[in-house]
């Protein structure tokens, strides 16, 4: 049964003192919607998408999806939305099956040109790991210990650097840092992955070492971008806003130390083994 | 030439009281990726994603794409980024080709499979919101006046409401409302397109009348969740974050009234002809 929230144990930093602490993360698991007519042992069945959401109300999250989409235009079209049983043990509850109605034709070229998959390959939180992992060809070199007063003046260097959000106040960014906190590269895009990529891109043209690098990005920890950073061999990344529970994972998976709610004088370690 | 940012003429709004004001937003228009050996000559082409993101640095967001996402492993790999140039007039600096070096095999059948295409199917801003116009069944009954004391008061009942927020900080949120401002659907998710879905299925589930409601989003406008409340029939989103130039665009062509950067007593309205 998939939960929308996890426990972790996190580090938290405040004014430079660190303490261990129980708290709760967000849900991160990956959803795949199957399109077919009638019931499942009919064989003709279409993988449309893959996207990461928090579990609940996925059915829901089906047929908004697929109205919003285009690919029904009325509710009436979707007979139901049944959780796939003949999946996977781990993939269970990752896997809806929404039933068309037979009017509604199955244009598979169509709609697989045209949706999301995740570049993760598996439906579920493990093998999405997994994927990356086999995606790494890189081991990340343990960042160690953390020093706290070069993570909190990471977020004021970002913004004074940072041109489109001074005029808009409206785009994400993504900045690589030394181990010192000197700033080494700024990309912002109305994208978080994009601007991930930008400067990763970047840094690959600039052969810049990332292996002794920490990015900071302005939003949230996804899974997306803790997996950009460890195929890259970036071993730290910090975040503004908070981690979900599978980039967390993912981190620790890795060896890669995920900083979050970096804010002020105030930051939560997760991932790596606690580094003071 | 794409530039990162583009200006606007807003209503500002501040403790009741509205004024017409010039503004800037960042721009958002789709990147189409393409892959082949060699020159552009060259048949062998795949087109690999389209991504909506702000222009600039685009060479760096392919090589940057390309290596976090596993497509090459060293950045020798990719030879140049180039940007295509017989392409339509109006997709100019929106389509990039990446040559790789011959040694990467073009698996083009794994790659389609796994990576992300817009579901607007053209590579311009002008033909993303075509491709949203088709998908429009129902024509948007415009809002008329925006009431600030209602508008105001949104996002405090959608916060109040979130669950999963309280407890980690790090999820967002989508909230239909009724003209009066009463709260009639709250979803959380991690993923914001995920929670505006959520929310739009289950008031396709539950028959609410779409076309008289408002909608709250947590984080920022975007293109795609302008998209999901035109294609609903959504008169009035509301956003605490700012919109992008696209989803501006993509109101005002469909009538539909979109707020920005409501936060406390301010916020502003954009795409809608002045309400007052």
């Amino acid at each position: 049964m998939q939960t929308p929230v996890a426990p972790a144990i996190i580090t938290r930093y405040e004014a430079g003192s660190a303490s261990s602490e129980s708290d709760i993360l967000v849900t991160e698991e990956p959803l795949e919607i199957r399109l077919g007519h009638g019931p499942a042992h009919d064989r003709k069945e279409i993988r449309l998408s893959v996207t990461m959401r928090t579990p609940g109300h996925d059915e829901e999250l089906a047929l908004g999806f697929l109205f919003t989409e285009g690919i029904i235009i009325d509710p009436s079209e979707l007979l139901r939305v049944v959780q796939c049983e003949h999946v996977k043990p781990e993939e269970r509850g990752n896997v809806v099956r929404a039933e068309l109605h037979p009017k509604v034709d199955l244009d598979a070229a169509k709609w697989q040109r045209n949706f999301y998959t995740s570049s993760s390959c598996g439906v579920c939180g493990k093998s999405s790991i997994e994927a990356v992992q086999t995606a790494c060809t890189r081991s990340i070199a343990p960042w160690g210990p953390v020093d706290s007063t070069v993570i909190t003046a990471l977020p004021d260097r970002m913004r004074e650097a940072q041109t489109v959000f001074k005029h808009t106040g409206g785009i994400h960014a993504a900045a690589l840092f030394d181990r010192s906190g000197k700033l080494l590269l700024l990309r912002e895009d109305i994208g978080r992955h994009n601007a991930v990529d930008k400067v990763i891109g970047a840094a690959l043209a600039a052969r810049l070492p990332m292996a002794t690098c920490q990015l900071l990005v302005s939003g949230r920890a996804g899974f997306e971008l803790v997996q950009k950073c460890a195929v890259a061999g970036i071993p730290l990344m910090a975040a503004v806003g908070a981690p979900s529970s599978l980039a967390v994972q993912l981190a620790t998976d890795n060896g890669l130390t995920l900083i979050g709610f970096l804010r002020g004088e105030r930051f939560n370690v997760y991932g790596a083994p606690n580094p003071s």
